[in-house]
């Protein structure tokens, strides 16, 4: 298997990815690795991995053209060497729309797809279970035909990723009802039920998403990207509450002590980062977007999503399922 | 003052909202009351309240055009009391869509007002300090104009509820920058630099809303409720997990005697029954919305924030705002 992974872009830059590499190497030496970015900060590298200079560093601000404009970038000459070497993924942390847009017109999409869409595991309240939920941002506008495919893409990803054989299906709303949403998400909600969507459960607020019983979450990107970064925000919030309420006095803090192994459990429940990356779905290739704030372990999690993904066929699985509809 | 009272439709039946409004008469002995419903469930009001017998009560499920239909329904004989009476404020535990309808034909919008939204006051980081979010769900879509007009008028209600002179208000959007969003968030915050709106201070990401630096969080009907939602959903669970994090054993529930005192303040920071109500902005009236599943609590700090509007004079200043821009 062939990985290649832009080394640059990650906001604690080159020392937390080259990190992450090493300890993905460790657990998967068979795997050839490609790490693009400036030669000169990848030497810890040197006999793990191939390195590929690409001297020039795009920050998270560039936009879809600059970034395709910067043909000797880390993150296009990533794109570049994934299609020449006929690598099995790519991973990158550098800006989400500039990836995307690149890999769109590079590696072109999925037959029968006609937006990619970002995919991520969250956390739910059953210990151990994750809901897929997507699309958390790719888009800031989605038809309904662009929503129900990405309900077939999230039903590939469940059934191979979480190894779910039929996982349930809901579509994020304001009211469990067939009738609520916007115009898009009522047409798509009607389309899944006309079309028999298999365990396609109707509605769900964002208030139940997360309780456990679903296993895809479906949203346009916009919507997908609020419920995202609301989770985190109030997940951060409610930590520090809980930070600060240990740090009362004498008598909270050995309260700490005793609670702390519970906490550890919580706190792994909602750990972001042992989900690694995201996965850009709907893309002719595995593509995994690492957290832009990634340390190492989250990078290595990342490189271990796209091998994980590149494993288990689920690319080649996607352009069967849309072939069948077609 | 008079207010007039829904006192049916909550979860917990008339047996919380009547708690509720005796709770609330003890505190405002001199406020006219108007409670309307089943009058053999109202007679602990007696001498309290006047009593308005309407025996038939709409379930939660109940659509706009029901409500309308449903002339001696509770709602509707508390709209009619409403402009019998002249009242001041109404406030009603019912379904929210029913309600709003209602409300929107019988006492008509503010003029420059197409669309009434819902406004309620979030929790942050910083304690006291609260963010109004608007809309939460009064529409499933909304144009750019009438995200301007929820600016205004969460700008106004910043102002009059939470004593701020100068609100910063952002844009919910699924980054920072101001090209971020939906088409109608883009154009949104397009006119709002044009017209240079007083204090916007542009896009904001739901991962930074609560942080404390936000007076007023505008939003589109839809991803309002998202918002609302899932902010309730994610404190729901973690609360879960703490519970259960001390729950463990032996050692962490001496644990959470030390810390309990700071998880007090906690549970208090996030507590939603607190803000007991959300108002129905851009109606020709105070309109409250209590929560569903208002204990008497939740049901009396309802009335007590339609109490505060009316004795603001939030709508009579809200037609005044609106009248300068026409």
């Amino acid at each position: 298997m062939k990985i290649v992974i832009d080394m640059m872009g990650a906001d604690q830059g080159s020392v937390a990815t080259v990190a992450g590499v090493l300890a993905f190497h460790k657990n998967h030496p068979d795997v050839e690795l490609f790490c693009v970015g400036r030669a000169s900060e990848l030497q810890p590298l040197n006999g793990v991995a191939y390195i590929i200079d690409a001297p020039e560093v795009l920050p998270m601000t560039a936009g879809a053209m600059d970034v395709l404009r910067a043909k000797n970038s880390s993150v296009m000459t990533s794109i570049t060497t994934m299609i020449n070497e006929k690598a099995d993924a790519i991973v990158g942390a550098g800006s989400t729309g500039g990836f995307l847009t690149a890999l769109t017109i590079k590696l072109k999409l999925i037959p029968g797809v006609e937006r990619a869409a970002i995919i991520a595991p969250f956390p739910t309240k059953i210990k151990g279970k994750k809901v897929a939920v997507l699309d958390i941002g790719a888009s800031n506008e989605n038809t309904s035909s662009q929503i129900v495919q990405f309900a077939k893409m999230g039903r590939i990803y469940a059934q191979k990723v979480f190894g779910v054989d039929e996982p349930k299906t809901y579509l994020l709303a304001n009211g469990a009802e067939d009738e609520k949403g916007t115009p898009e998400i009522k047409e798509a909600n009607h389309i899944l039920r006309e079309t028999n969507f298999p365990q396609f459960m109707g509605n769900i607020e964002g208030r139940e998403a997360l309780e456990g019983q679903v296993d895809v979450l479906v949203t346009g990107g916009f919507a997908g990207n609020i419920f995202l970064k609301t989770t985190e925000g109030i997940a951060k919030m409610m930590s520090e509450m809980i930070k600060k309420a240990f740090k009362r006095n004498v008598f909270s803090k050995i309260g700490y002590i005793f609670a702390n192994k519970g906490f550890k459990e919580m706190r792994e429940t909602m750990d972001y980062k042992s989900t690694g990356g995201a996965m850009l779905l709907g893309i002719n290739g595995v593509a995994i977007k690492a957290h832009g704030n990634s340390d190492a372990y989250g990078f290595m999690s990342a490189i271990e999503v796209g091998y994980k993904m590149a494993e288990k066929n689920v690319v080649a699985l996607m352009i069967e399922g849309f072939k069948q509809d077609a």
